[in-house]
């Protein structure tokens, strides 16, 4: 079960963090790593930094974007250290630690964990394909965990809440939409809003798409709310449709 | 109270080693680093680890033996990876977290907790200089944490242990919706899903509003954001009304 849960690290600049979250991964019975862009991989200092845990190295999948890596995803945690949790789902890593194990437990293979680079975390964008956002509790005054010390810690609450298994499995109707369906999702409401002239004047500074996935993300929709959304949405549409041709 | 205790690294190899436990200190609030005959410090690589954490490792005590460091000490603690428990009180990171706290408030100052090689741990006769081992639960097949990561993830319970309560006071840029505002975004949107002949064809056998409803609570929406929704709503409507008039 630990194995399907995936670690998903984006554009990591120094290739021994790489290496260091590989050893951390495995010291906690995690193997599957997926790495967005890295800029230096293979490299000597990673191999060096993995130590015994080459395997989980060799078997790391590179790809080139954030939706590459969690296309066929259900549940997706992202980590954060600065504070931008307004409108997100915020948990703290030992009660992510315990989702992850439910949602892995019903739903293998399908729940990734998001870690950023090492200057900038994840961009506001990279967190919208989050469902929440994973904060560890730091100090204050000097909070920014290395990369590679985030992943072990977060591995070892995973770990914890496998041995414990406090929560039971995630039973679901149908597994979380993947974030491909939740893009569809969020283009066909954008349609619908533009065809309905729809202007906001509620949300003034903030982006309003944005504050909707977030939303949305908070409510971590199956499959098939997704249909009924897109369904009520194309209702809508072919209503006017209707209305048009009469017109 | 954090600040007392004391991480005690036995004759540490590598100096980035040191400067990674030096910034994962400062991350969880300790402060107090000893470091017993280390093999190269100071050293270039030991700062560059170190990151924002130099004022750790610039008050770092070096001294020549494990006595010299814990002789003022009241509980110490050691980590061990092997398996040679017997005999010795062997507690997890998390209830040895909790001791250290609950020791550190009643005698501050006076907590140490030791670290030892990168490659054999602490020897035998240094474990006897321990009131107990913290066991960190690892994979069985690959248990042997880095230092820094052991010295991080006991850091972080640490820091849990000390907090209790572990995450901050939740921010809102608005209040959560009130129920009553919550009815009048579902009647509102139920008026948009009859005005647009809305069949469900996925939600056979469950009852539609409740499912919607239930979707939407698990989103915790704020004021502000169930008023954008109801915008999107009324735009739909209108734009359905003024093609009405023009029919």
């Amino acid at each position: 079960m630990l194995n399907g849960i995936r670690f998903v690290l984006v554009e990591t600049s120094h290739p021994g963090n790489i290496g260091a979250v590989a050893r951390a991964m495995k010291n906690m019975g995690l193997s599957r790593l997926v790495l967005v862009k890295p800029k230096e991989f293979p490299h000597p200092e990673a191999t060096a930094r993995a130590s015994g845990a080459d395997d989980v190295l060799a078997a790391a999948l590179v790809v080139e974007t954030l939706p590459e890596a969690i296309a066929d995803c259900g549940l997706v945690l992202a980590t954060t250290a600065r504070t931008r949790e307004q409108f997100f789902r915020v948990v703290d890593a030992r009660t992510a630690a315990e989702r992850v194990v439910a949602e892995a437990r019903g739903d293998p293979g399908r729940v990734a964990v998001v870690f950023g680079t090492e200057r900038y975390g994840l961009s506001n964008e990279q967190l919208l394909a989050a469902h929440a956002l994973i904060r560890i509790p730091a100090n204050p005054e000097y909070e920014s965990l290395n990369v590679s010390m985030a992943a072990q810690l977060i591995a070892y609450e995973i770990r914890m809440a496998a041995l414990g298994a406090s929560l039971p499995p995630t039973e679901r109707e149908a597994p979380l939409a993947t974030p491909e369906a939740m893009e569809r999702f969020y283009s066909h409401l954008e349609a619908v809003m533009n065809d309905a002239d729809f202007r906001d004047r509620t949300a003034t500074g903030t982006h309003l798409m944005g504050r909707i996935r977030r939303l949305f993300s908070r409510a971590e929709l199956d499959g098939n709310e997704v249909n009924i959304l897109r369904g009520i949405l194309t209702a809508v549409q072919n209503k006017r449709r209707r209305a048009g041709d009469e017109h």
